[in-house]
């Protein structure tokens, strides 16, 4: 089972997972037929793996093993997953239909099968170079502002969307994986390194007319995040895609995209359990060390990882808590805050000691996304993150050396109307935004609220003004280059009006709308070339 | 599976893979009782694991899987078992009765179950304390000279026989796990941690009349080695003991052998295929650095692992060759030198810069044991190794500052007349003793060779005399406190026969034998309290 090998040809024509998961039902489980298996496997792998977990063992979301579900029985899963649970549970009844409801019900009472391993061999055989590098062009190929582009995640479409930041156009829509998570750049802005959930790796030339892809690797059969070297000699060396599963994570030459490397997550968490679907949550350049930063969501642990030197391979182990999810750096860039959100608690290591500073409880299922960091009147420097348990956005110091009394400690908390997936905010910005898009109701998930940074006062902004049946929600916020204006996505998830999704952006000053791109298709982060380098906050 | 807790009755009682592995037959193997399972699995446990690996997926020995062993058929497989084969399968027909040859043929046709995974949590309730701190004495309780003790595996007994190496007697036999490969002492000689292949990691006080065990805790089901951090303001601070099955290493407190922390070692080998049986093949504190070696046998990886902090556990990941078996330092202790046996390679490691210096081809299955340094009238500083697959021993420069021609290449060659298991020299000494315990035949095995340090001849010295009934070899040689005496054990594995071994004692200087040491049971390998500490080499 585990030397199996993979084709190139399973990856390019479907998940695979499907297939594997067809395998030897439990006599009282329902019975299936192979093709119910293969739909349901995708359904599942698309919707329902993220919190439960590839091997359904359960993760975010608890385990939905045939132990349990069986005797659950089929008409109490088909309830939970069209109403949702107070437990967390998002409702599907707008979502999926009846057909694939009971389908899926079905599907999980089934036993897993334990997907295949891939060698280093078997990633090397997804490995495709679309533009060699000699047909690369030496300067830009259009006359756009490519450093104020908004490269959009299209989430359902499987492409990224490339959106001129001055003239509010979509410029072009790049095929990558499927609900991409995260983009990140070489160091100049120039590439865009995307990375789907089915764990392809697409670079992407901004350059090119229109942006294309130049090169793509499958580093496995579903994946998160991405980050890039951008750390002296090693800038734009080397970039590293982490995987749910096969739980590894892949270092691949930034250049052409050959993979390099994979080195297994699999370990014990922090109270000593050993975790087999050990997944990588999240990935990011340290901008003080030659490292990469990989979170293994369910060991809690944070993995430096020193490229210097990739045969000799450092790597610190930093326990911290139980799941790592997402995070971001303090202003300075020498301190890594991530949500540790089965813990509620937010985790702060100092990349330059490599080490765990401190733990701190903020609320129900802390999650940050690119998180905000801004300077409060009371405690100087300080980042914040919203919840998806709870509307909360919390923040704390981030200053241990100014202000060494609120480092790592809450210094406030605002109310919102409903749990939220993102926070942002710009150095030049009076304003905190986070948004409320896990809230069951249109009248709280299509509303983003607005923080004045000195009076911590709410200002809600209504974003969306969408029917019933487009289940659409205002989700994450991203300012343009010049910091002045906030654009925010309209994701319409209801079937039959994915391609009606929107993003609206925002005077920052005055709040008021400004422009608008629509017809786009479930559009979720965004990422403004320029703003993403963080030049702003370290030179 | 993986999460399933182990009980301390399990590993009290009996060796629990039996039972695991007492799960679901193929359609096409033979039948087997429960009862024939169990007593399979035990022997399958104490006899092939160590080459075909625990879930039978091979090693070292090839892979035991119903797909090929089904194939191959009982009397195939009886055969081979019986006679051994020429690619390196040692015959069993003295080991084994027929019955038990018939036994274990038909189980290795079984289809093979994983075992369950130790947490923390399991482990921690395998810790005993036998002899708590406050009943520890101030000082020797005996007018013994202890730096000269000779501590002795006791292979079958489950035992190490402690031997007072000025008077030759056995003092005591302190019980411990089944089948130690290798003991460790604490920075001052007077504690001996000891690792038994069922798991069982044992302290021992010298110091106590007569000496036993004060504490210990399995560390797994099945395991290798053991270290004891010796470096600076850690010093015997912690122990280190390594799993075959789980594939993990544990990190406890020295003095009490509480266990506190776990890590994984499942990977990836060096060319990027997954390794589930990633088994830890042996362990050593680096007198350079705050670290410990671990070493992966089958990804060919080496872990040095900083144990300055274990929270935030810093592991260099070494790449080298596979399989990894054992090594040993150069007299400086800077440079670390380890078997790739199916490389047929040594891997020398810098442990002050924690990287790979070189790889050299050896012979045949390079094995080392506790390995050998001299001085060499062409090379210089020179380090040997004797082989498995040959009757070869081969040297090589380890002095690259101040001979830097000779430095990781190849100094010389000898041939003997047949494989052996062990090398040995000590400063003091014009010799260096090589075994031949690999050969089959008794006019080899039961003789050891001894090569002049200067002019690189041998001679054959006839050790054990013995019938063929007996199974006996000659292996393993070790020093006395003084550098003058060498001490070679008489291994007698034929059944009925195993209390029949002994040691023999020479005078390294005439060749003589000077002293025996009688009736013990399995005697393999020795250490001389003083020498270990390797206070000759490194002041």
């Amino acid at each position: 089972m585990h030397k199996k090998a993979l084709s190139k040809g399973i990856f390019a024509l479907s998940f695979p997972l499907a297939a594997m998961m067809a395998g030897g039902a439990q006599a009282a489980a329902p019975e299936m037929t192979a093709e119910e298996l293969d739909r349901a496997g995708n359904i599942y792998f698309q919707r329902c793996a993220g919190c439960h977990g590839t091997l359904r063992a359960g993760a975010t979301g608890p385990g939905l093993l045939p132990e349990s579900t069986i005797e659950m029985g089929q008409r109490r899963l088909e309830s939970i997953i069209t109403f949702g649970t107070e437990g967390g549970m998002n409702n599907f009844d707008g979502i999926l239909d009846e057909e694939e409801i009971t389908l899926i019900s079905k599907y999980i009472q089934q036993t897993p099968e334990e997907p295949p391993e891939m060698s280093l061999a078997d990633i090397r055989e997804t490995w495709t170079i679309v533009v060699p590098e000699e047909e690369w062009p030496d300067s830009p190929q259009h006359d756009r502002n490519w450093e104020n582009f908004m490269v959009t995640i299209l989430r359902d479409r499987g492409a990224m969307g490339i959106i001129d930041g001055d003239t509010k156009e979509l410029v072009t829509e790049a095929e990558t994986g499927y609900a991409v998570h995260v983009a990140k750049s070489s160091s100049d802005g120039r590439f865009w390194y995307v990375q789907g959930r089915d764990g392809r790796l697409s670079k992407i030339d901004l350059w090119m007319d229109p942006p294309q892809v130049t090169a793509e690797v499958f580093i496995g059969i579903d994946a998160r995040d991405v980050a890039v070297s951008h750390y002296g000699e090693w800038a734009d060396k080397y970039v590293i895609g982490g995987g749910y599963c096969p739980p590894h994570f892949v270092i691949a030459d930034a250049h052409t995209m050959e993979p390099l490397k994979v080195v297994s997550t699999r370990g014990y968490d922090t109270e000593g359990n050993y975790v087999h679907e050990a997944r990588v949550a999240a990935l990011y350049d340290t901008p003080h060390a030659p490292t990469f930063l990989v979170n293994v969501k369910e060991t809690g642990q944070v993995w430096q990882v020193d490229y210097s030197d990739i045969d000799n391979l450092r790597i610190d182990h930093i326990a911290s808590a139980e799941y790592l999810h997402d995070g971001f750096f303090d202003s300075t860039g020498r301190y890594f805050m991530i949500a540790a959100n089965f813990s509620n608690k937010m985790a702060f290591i100092d990349t330059v000691e490599r080490k765990l500073v401190s733990l701190l409880n903020t609320g129900q299922i802390p999650h940050p996304g690119p998180g905000a960091n801004w300077i409060d009147p009371e405690c100087g420097p300080v980042a914040g993150t919203t919840h998806l348990g709870q509307g909360l956005m919390t923040f704390w110091g981030t200053d241990p050396e100014g202000h060494p009394d609120h480092a790592w400690e809450i210094c406030g908390t605002v109310e919102t109307d409903g749990p939220g997936l993102f926070v942002r905010s710009h150095p030049n910005s009076p304003h905190v935004w986070i948004d409320q898009a896990m809230h069951p109701e249109a009248d709280v998930n299509q509303w983003v609220m607005v923080m004045d940074k000195e009076t911590r006062e709410l200002t809600p902004i209504h974003v969306a003004d969408r029917p019933a049946e487009h289940d659409a929600v205002a989700v994450h916020m991203e300012y343009d280059q010049s910091g002045t204006e906030v654009w925010v996505s309209i994701w319409a998830r209801g079937r039959g009006h994915q391609d009606d999704g929107a993003i609206v952006i925002y005077d920052d000053k005055t709040l008021e709308e400004k422009a608008r791109v629509e017809n786009l298709n479930t559009p979720t982060g965004k990422f403004n070339v320029y703003n993403r380098l963080k030049k702003y906050e370290r030179g």
